[in-house]
Formats: structure tokens, C-alpha cells, sequence
């Protein structure tokens, strides 16, 4: 851990008489201006908040995805499913699609929604704000759209290690929201539930977060909340499979209708964490769960974070060094016939249950053109042979159908209502 | 809002090989690498990561307070409050009070406490870290130091807008911690949950945010989720007054002994927006109900949100321009004999209720070195007149003193505990 740190206050002094007011009433906006950020090429100043997504996504080899899938991950996640209200046809369907469009569109670029009073994200930029939205296996059948429902949004088997929450999973209809500031994802969160008006309601929330931009000195895979590297393997967007892997190809295939070209299905998991017995391990015995060392990554096998993992390395005791049912050996393609995921997480809190044991864990969001071909095989091997399965209990699931991203005065799954 | 915003592909495109990785897979680490900030005497290269606010706290007239109190606000921010377990005695309690200053010691310098091997906050410095420790009136009782315990710790009146949920109130002890990394705050809030051993147990927990630094592109007072510019009129840190105010003199005084020397009052009140009514007021309704504008927070008396509010100021139409049940008229230090307080908030959402509105507002903090001169006749005359009251809740309240900052070698309430 870098030990060149300033006082904050020295920093904050120096901004002078508009500092001094910040400094108490509103510390985060004084210090913003302290800390406006440079491009790596130099030339634009930029900053956090005024860094936006296109809305419109943008174009891969099979169609443009929408955003929040390939997307950096911000710092601030928010996930929210609804149900359709009784008596939500079809068009009434169609209408809040296209009333959640507009407004993500806006507040993607940065605008504030018509007729927004609320003020909340005011002063601050889009902050990387993303919106993505899916429809769930239920929302089929109550807008009579039956013959659309895709083969992939076939239900997840169950798993040992289930303990799922029917209240909180699965869902009409989802959507995800990222933003590297709190207000701005928050207003947009309340702006899209508000939206919804009597045509659906929310049928669960969850919230989660990632590292703040700056936060580390040097490109570093995120950690989660048992201080793991999470994501070294994920696969790339500039690797050959990246697209084959992750979306829906042009026409649609075998589980796939037309209508999901360029779009993934998102596999959404709430897994909690048992922190306490995880923490009670030895570092030496956590590493050996994961089978790569906490510190930097680098698989036990030797290397660095981005070394290949090698399964067949043994140490010098003549022990195997990547143990049988360690966590990188049983989730890796080799173990999976090839199979993969992009995953995406966000870690959340939620407080400590009545014992003492705190609500924490990874809310796990995983893309992939088809499950039964990236999460389905993965979570098998897992199930049956992993040794950090002990440490996590799944308590939510829910798989979303995310079609291509809207184009220009489209709506977010118009081909599918429409076409 | 700014229109100035560019793609974070491309920046992120800048990043090379380390980036590509990075960007789908730990996104924060890869854009914090693109977003090293600057000092403002652009000497120095710094980040959010490596700033650190001492622990030891900065000195001040009166003595030397706790970091947390004069501190900007950061991004992410936990309160915890803790019961001391039935057998704990003054001993035990010394104890635990020596594990967390001295946890909360090294984490504030970027040091991982002895024996931690979770490691969760690698790879982030402190980023800005602060731990606060405050005493509840039930403490002293339990602990055979009823002689010590402060008038200035008298229980609160009730007001009518309480609501009040005990269980989320009060507490014999409570951490306040800040920090601009949700890891590393997460870290630290985790690592004093275990310190506290069987010596205490989780009494309530609340998690806040504020605005992540760089989201605004100039110094700006933060807004809270009305929307609202909250904290202008705050007393500021340079005001000849300020430590009078906030802190109890060398000695103590009438309602605190001389163990507080150099501390302050902690009163922290969970306040629910109503946000669902709120938001059916127009833009200039809502105003009206606060007094100040809300795209600047000029007074509706006229100039800028730093010019002080004209009470007495009628508008062109012959009305008077800050209306007599308006907050800033009815919170103003003018209406209250001068009685001030520093508030130091974070704003909190945690979900939805089952009728869909957001459990969403302030969790507001003030700091005073008596709270009969600073919260109790502010929140008396609030409570009575302030038009915004009918759109607030007050759930949860706590009443905490916060002894001055420990010198080297001590923890936190020594001067309590062995004085």
C-alpha cells in the first residue's frame, strides 16, 4: 500500500476563499475542483463527472449492444426488476419502454429528463451514467408475446449451494444502472421507478459498488469483498470469441429469436459471502481456496495476475500447485469445454444480519450469448467441485433476455414488441 | 449540467494492453490509471487513493478534535453504533477502545491492521479514511463512570416529527467512518466490527454517501436528494466563533467536565424525505418551501448562494420574498438567538418500502460543543414553523460525545476512562 499520501486538508487549503465553504458545507465539490483530472494524452482536461456513455451503444461485429456490458464498471450500481401492473397491455407496455428510453438517453448525455424538478444530479455530468434493460421469462406470456420468448431464457437449474429468495429474484422486466457518482445514479434510479407510474412496480432493489476512479494508483483488477482479485480471466472485447462468446448473432440461432441479434442474456446473482468463517482462514489457506495468491493475483502456479494458470505445476514438495478443488482450477475453460462469461459485479453491503455476520457478498451479473453454453456449465463444475463454495450462499438469481441497444428514435426492445 | 463530455472508450482506449484488461475486468483500476489528479500547485502528482487525513486529528483553540468532524466530507460514510456486552467492564472496555484506536490508526495511514489478511483495501491508499469515536449517555452507567458523564449528553426532547425506531437509536458507543473508496471503507467498518470481539454488539448500522470528487467540475456545496444545495450557511472553520461553537473549552464547562476538553457533541438523526410528495411540487413551490433557488441556491432574496438571506427583502409584487414558514427563515441563526451547529451529512437510500417509496434522506450529523446552544432550539423552532418539516421524517436519533483526538500512545477516551 502506497504510503505517499498529502493531508487533505493542505490540499483543500489552497483553494482558497470558495475552498474554505467546501471544506465543511460541501467537501466532495471543493475537492472535486482540486482534483480535476488530465486525459492520458495530456491535452483535454476532463473529470469524473463529465465522462459520458453513449446511450446508443456501440457497434460489435454481431450489432450494438446497449451499454453497461462492455462498459468500465462505475462505481455506483443499481439493480431493480418490476412486475407489470395488472391490465398492462402491450401498448401500455410499449409506452413505458419508450418513456424509460428518452429519459436514460437524456441523462446518459448528461440532460436532465423533461419536467425533472428534482435537481438531484444538478452541477454534476453524466458520470458515466449506463442504463440497460431486460426482459425476464415472465414478461412473455402477460403481453402475449408467447412465440418470442427465446429458448435461452429457459430457468436456471437449481444448485446446492441455492438458497435463493424467490421475492428477489427473477422479475418482468430489469434494469441496471452504473454511475461513478452517487447522486447522479440515485436520480436516475428514482427518475426510471418514478417513470414507471401505474404500468409496473418494483419487485426488488438492490444496490452495490465498486472501487472510486483514483482510488488506485495503478490499473489494477478490482477486488472483491473477500479481497480477491475478481475478473483476470474474463474474456476480452479484442479476443477473436469475444462476440461469438458473449452476444446474440445476426439473425438469432437455435436459442435465440431474431429479435435478440446483438443483444446477451445477463445472469444475475445475489451471493452472499460468509465473511466470517472466509476471514477465520490463514491468508496461506484463503490462497489455496482461490488457488492465486491475494497480494497480486498471480496464479499459485507462478507469474504474474495475467500468467496462464497451470494446472499440471507441481511445487517442490511434489504437491500439486493449483489444488484439486481450488476455485481457478474448477472455473477455468479447460474444466468447461470452452464454456465462458463476461462477468461484470458490483459488491454490496447491506448491513449485518442479528448475529453479528454482515449481509456482504457480490452481486454477480454475467453475460454470455447463450447460458446454457456460459453460466449453466460453469456453475455446474462449481457446485459439485469448488472449495470456495463453502464460503458463499447464492440468495437471488434472475436471468434477463437484453436485447440490442435502441437506435435512433427507437425503444429499448421495440423489435420485440413490434416487429 | 455541463455538455462537455467525451467517450470513456476512448479514454479508456488510451490505456494500452493494461487498459484492455482492465476495462472489462477491474474498470475502476484501469480509468483510476487514466485519472491521476493534480494538486492545484501542479507540482505534485496525487490521486484520491493516496490522500490521508491524520488520525491524530489537527489542532485548534481548544484543544486537538477528531478527524471526522472539520474533515471534508467524503464519498462513502458508515455509522455504527455498538452495546457493550453484558460483563464488559471498564477494563474490557479500554480494551476494545485501544484495539480500534489503533486499528483506526493504521488505517487512516494506509497500513493494514496486524493480522488482517482479508485484504479488501490493497492496492487503494487510505483514500481519505476517518474514524470517529463517540460515548453514549447509556455508557457511562455501565461502566461505573455515572460521576463523568456530561450534562450536555441529557436526552433529547421529543419533537413532533419524530418518529423514532429506538432500536435504530441511541447506543453505548459509535464509530463514524468516511472515506472516498467504498472498499477501503468497507474494510475498515468490517475490521472494528470484528475488534469489537465479545466485548460489544452491533446495535444499529446506517450506510451514506455524498458526491464522488470530480463529479462536479467547480467547488459547489453539495446537494442533498431533495435536490437541494445543503450547508451554505454552515459556520466555517475560520469564523473567530467556530471552536466556541463546536468545541468544548480547555477545562470543560458548565455542562461537560473536563475529560470533553476539546471535543464536541455528536447529534445524529436519521431523516426520511418524503420524497414522493416532495417531487409533486413544482420546481417553484419547492423554493418557496426552502427559501433559496435550486439551481444555485441563491436566496429568493436576491445574489448568489453565498449572499446572506434577506429576511426582511418583499418582492416587485409586494410579497415578501422568504416566506415566514420558509427553512432557511426559520433555521437562520438570526431566528435562533444565534444558536449554530455544524452539520456534516451524508445522504443514505436504502430501497424501497412495499408501497414503492424510497426509504431515502439525510443522515444528518451535527457538531456543536453544547447541543442546548446548537441542535435543540434549531430543531424546537423547525419543528414548530419550518414549512419543509411536513416532508420530512425523523426515524432514528443518537446523542453521542466525542472526546478530543488521542496523542500517540493513547486511545480514544483514555482521558475517560483512566482520568
Amino acid at each position: 500500500m502506497t504510503q505517499d499520501s498529502i493531508s487533505r486538508r493542505r490540499l483543500l487549503g489552497t483553494a482558497g476563499a470558495a475552498g474554505a465553504a467546501g471544506l465543511i458545507a460541501g467537501g466532495a465539490g471543493a475537492v472535486a475542483a482540486d482534483r480535476v483530472s488530465r486525459d492520458t494524452d495530456s491535452t483535454a482536461l476532463t473529470s469524473i463527472g463529465t465522462t459520458s456513455v453513449a446511450f446508443a451503444g456501440e457497434a460489435r461485429a454481431h450489432g450494438t449492444p446497449q451499454a453497461g456490458i462492455t462498459t468500465a464498471n462505475q462505481t455506483h450500481g443499481h439493480l431493480i426488476a418490476f412486475d407489470l401492473a395488472p391490465g398492462t397491455d402491450r401498448k401500455a407496455t410499449a409506452a413505458l419502454l419508450r418513456r424509460w428510453t428518452e429519459a436514460a438517453r437524456e441523462m446518459s448525455d448528461g440532460r436532465a429528463p423533461d419536467q425533472d424538478s428534482s435537481g438531484i444530479a444538478l452541477d454534476a455530468g453524466p458520470s458515466s451514467l449506463t442504463v440497460t434493460m431486460g426482459f425476464g421469462r415472465t414478461f412473455f406470456d402477460k403481453v402475449g408475446l408467447k412465440d418470442k420468448l427465446p429458448q435461452a431464457l429457459s430457468p436456471l437449474p437449481d444448485f446446492s449451494s441455492d438458497a435463493l429468495d424467490r421475492k428477489r429474484s427473477d422479475g418482468d422486466l430489469w434494469l441496471q444502472l452504473g454511475a461513478d457518482d452517487g447522486l447522479v445514479a440515485f436520480h436516475a434510479l428514482r427518475t426510471l421507478q418514478r417513470l414507471a407510474g401505474d404500468a409496473a412496480r418494483t419487485r426488488w432493489y438492490m444496490a452495490g459498488f465498486n472501487r472510486t476512479p483514483g482510488a488506485t494508483t495503478e490499473p489494477r483488477t478490482t477486488r472483491n469483498l473477500m479481497g480477491q482479485i475478481d475478473g483476470t480471466n474474463n474474456p476480452k472485447p479484442e479476443e477473436e470469441d469475444f462476440d461469438t462468446r458473449i452476444f446474440v448473432p445476426k439473425g438469432g440461432d437455435d436459442s435465440s429469436p431474431e429479435w435478440m441479434a446483438g443483444g446477451s442474456y445477463a445472469v444475475v446473482r445475489r451471493i452472499r459471502m460468509l465473511l466470517d468463517s472466509w476471514d477465520n482462514l490463514s491468508l496461506a489457506q484463503q490462497e489455496r481456496v482461490i488457488g492465486r495468491r491475494k497480494s497480486d493475483g498471480a496464479p499459485l502456479s507462478g507469474g504474474t495476475e495475467t500468467t496462464p494458470v497451470d494446472l499440471n505445476k507441481f511445487a517442490a514438495d511434489g504437491s500439486i500447485a493449483i489444488r484439486g478443488d481450488a476455485h481457478v482450477r474448477v472455473a477455468a475453460p479447460e474444466s468447461n469445454q470452452g464454456a465462458a462469461m463476461l462477468r461484470r459485479p458490483f459488491s454490496y453491503h447491506d448491513g449485518f444480519s442479528d448475529d453479528g455476520t454482515p449481509d456482504a457478498g457480490l452481486l454477480f451479473i454475467a453475460w454470455q450469448a447463450d447460458p446454457m453454453k456460459g453460466f449453466v456449465p460453469v456453475q455446474r463444475k462449481l457446485d459439485r467441485g469448488d472449495g470456495l463454495s463453502r464460503f458463499l450462499r447464492h440468495e437471488a438469481s434472475g436471468l434477463f433476455a437484453v436485447p440490442a441497444a435502441a437506435g435512433d428514435g427507437e425503444y429499448v426492445g421495440q423489435r420485440l414488441l413490434e416487429g
